[in-house]
């Protein structure tokens, strides 16, 4: 049973281990609402997550501590549940899929982790650490379907409710629904008068149908670059506490989220993860009606892998017009080449790169193609580039991919 | 001349504009050093640039205000000056190469200023900015060399004797100078046990070579991924200051600026500019006594284009083994593509592109070259997976660029 004392007592407990987390006021994100960030992301470990594992574990008795505690993830969690014991002296475990990135091995294993490296996918690391609870008695902390493990994740709520207690609503992501319980739970018991949206990936949508259908539901698959939120299946605690306390849940894509993931770093200089910025996104594209409200959004972490980074930025650069790929169908003779880059610089336009190519099978005899990808400053400079390649004679090639 | 009262008259007016900045601890960056971030990438306009501006308007007579201020600049201090001059009511025309790029315009233009385009580089604005100071008889708002404007700045080094007196160093970025004679200057004042040094980019090393030679020097031309420290002749005022206050001035170059970008995202989740970053990487490489000591890097800015982030991660995914790319011979005959492909799949490289090209000049008759772009997970990955193409008869094409 949740507890609003137990919340209370999260907080005195978390006081020696949290970075305190300021609110930042951040309007440019949607100029039609006031938005603050509940920026999670600078928090010790990038996420919420040390707060639930490291209540968790204070709550645990002698003996349970003695005999050191085991999880399986290989993201926030881990490093959470790593930090959270080592800070108390005791021993940990954690169980990875043998395809987890090296990096999130290390940071983990630096936290003061072991490290048990299981063949397969995160199934099968997961029964791996229930048989080794069960061989060697260390107490198993589930990522968020446990009373302890929400009323630590809570302590946000609390903080919100104190660092902006005339909010109108409070914007949570929710993977297992453990952040979102314990916020919703707190929040509502503060001030029901504040609204508690959730936000799930368009990918990984477990706890947008079970509520929707009103029965917990698993997916058999799950695909978004919102990793730290792709759970196929809420647990019990967390349904039920989502059913009882959230406003309303909706889910955004990997576009949007994309999208949320580069205004973050443009207009408030902060990296989100994918699962982190969900909330943003909502809250950028009107997903929950913030118009003229003041909502607070929780970024809940900002562990995101540097390669996933860089496509997010190179589809955002995309998506604002300034990249762009052309395809040229240019005639085999001298000077085809130099009259196109000529064009371009003139206009601007930076060359990324060229690929030239003869004897495509699409092409005329004395054809060629040629492929460009530049950089530019916006659609109206993309289209005045293209525009005066045409005038020029130039082609595009129609049925090149 | 230089007085703190004035520092601390800066600091007063400076108050209703400003966002405080707390410092921000973070060992991890150089684990034999205790860092902390100073992070004015967090700043109102995203740079410390709106001190020294606000500051200087601010004590304008009320004859200068109603005629308004004009200033020269692509950059943070085109923000920063547009900022100041709308939160003061009055009028503010910033010079702009046509050459700057649009986002930058855009922002100034949102932040109240008039724009005015100039045909040129940065050179002829700021000589259009001289001309129109004189024929309209607006206020001249110089970047740097300016008494009140680095004043402004110096409010940066008050706050960090107050937020963290027992510093050992202070590490400030050096463009023009302005910033760090405003920070040295109020440091040495209140505690000249504290060292103070400066960071200048290698390739636009204009105070460092003038400091070294005793005079004032200017570089004939300045190229690094640092735009925002990219001038080429420090002031009179600031070569002055930063001879008598800074202990030391170093460079870093383009490539360890951009591991201090990459290390502020993931280990800090925060996004500093080039110029911002240089003060990091000087920490980072150990290019001033460090060890052992309490530092404070002063991250200036955060306003780095995204197309150059791009960049510079895609540097930093190559320079920490988790891109590569790989050149193969190939016999050109069925198969050899699937194998290779195989291979990579099997030890778990991610395939980015794939350029497959027959008749180069330098092939066999009947070879053909394979150019790969993987994702890695680190240089053992990379040596696995050579390792595994040669052991499995696929040869490295050796003259291929």
């Amino acid at each position: 049973m949740l507890s609003l004392d137990k919340f209370y007592h999260a907080a005195y407990i978390l006081k020696s281990v949290l970075r305190h987390t300021d609110l930042v006021y951040a309007p440019e994100l949607n100029p039609e609402a006031d938005i603050y960030l509940k920026p999670e992301c600078l928090q010790v470990t990038g996420s919420f997550k040390v707060r639930g594992a490291y209540y968790k574990i204070a709550t645990l008795s002698d003996e349970e501590k003695a005999k050191g505690v085991i999880a399986c993830s290989a993201g926030n969690h881990a490093q959470g549940v790593a930090l959270a014991a080592t800070k108390s002296g005791i021993k940990s475990l954690i169980c990875l899929p043998d395809s987890a990135p090296i990096s999130k091995v290390e940071a983990t294993r630096k936290l003061g982790a072991e490290i048990c490296l299981v063949n397969g996918v995160y199934d099968d690391a997961y029964k791996r650490a229930l048989d080794l609870r069960d061989e060697k008695g260390y107490t198993f902390i589930h990522p968020f379907d446990d009373d302890k493990v929400i009323s630590g994740q809570g302590t946000i709520g609390l903080e919100i409710a104190d660092q902006l207690p005339d909010a109108d609503a409070v914007i949570v992501p929710i993977g297992g629904g453990g952040l979102i319980s314990g916020v919703a739970f707190a929040i509502k018991q503060l001030n029901p008068n504040i609204k508690v949206y959730g936000v799930q990936a368009a990918g990984a949508p477990s706890m947008f149908n079970s509520i929707h259908d009103g029965k917990i539901e698993c997916l058999p698959s799950v695909s978004t670059i919102a990793d730290g939120i792709a759970v196929k299946e809420p647990g019990a605690i967390t349904f039920d506490t989502c059913q009882k306390y959230v406003d309303e849940i909706v889910t955004v894509t990997d576009d949007e989220i994309s999208a949320a993931i580069l205004a973050l770093i443009e207009k408030q200089k902060m990296i989100a993860e994918g699962a982190g910025a969900v909330s943003v996104a909502a809250a950028m594209f009107n997903k929950v009606p913030v118009k003229g409200k003041k909502v607070v959004c929780v970024v809940s972490g900002g562990n995101i892998d540097v390669t996933i980074l860089s496509r997010v930025i190179k589809r955002g650069l995309l998506m604002s017009g300034r990249t762009c790929a052309l395809n040229l169908e240019l005639i085999d003779k001298p000077g085809q080449l130099q009259g196109v880059a000529g064009i371009i610089a003139d206009l601007g336009g930076n060359v990324i790169s060229i690929h030239h190519e003869r004897a495509n099978e699409g092409a005329d005899v004395n054809g060629c193609y040629l492929r460009l990808l530049l950089e530019t400053k916006n659609f109206d400079h993309i289209e005045e580039i293209k525009k005066a390649l045409l005038d020029n004679g130039y082609h595009f090639a129609a049925n090149y991919k």
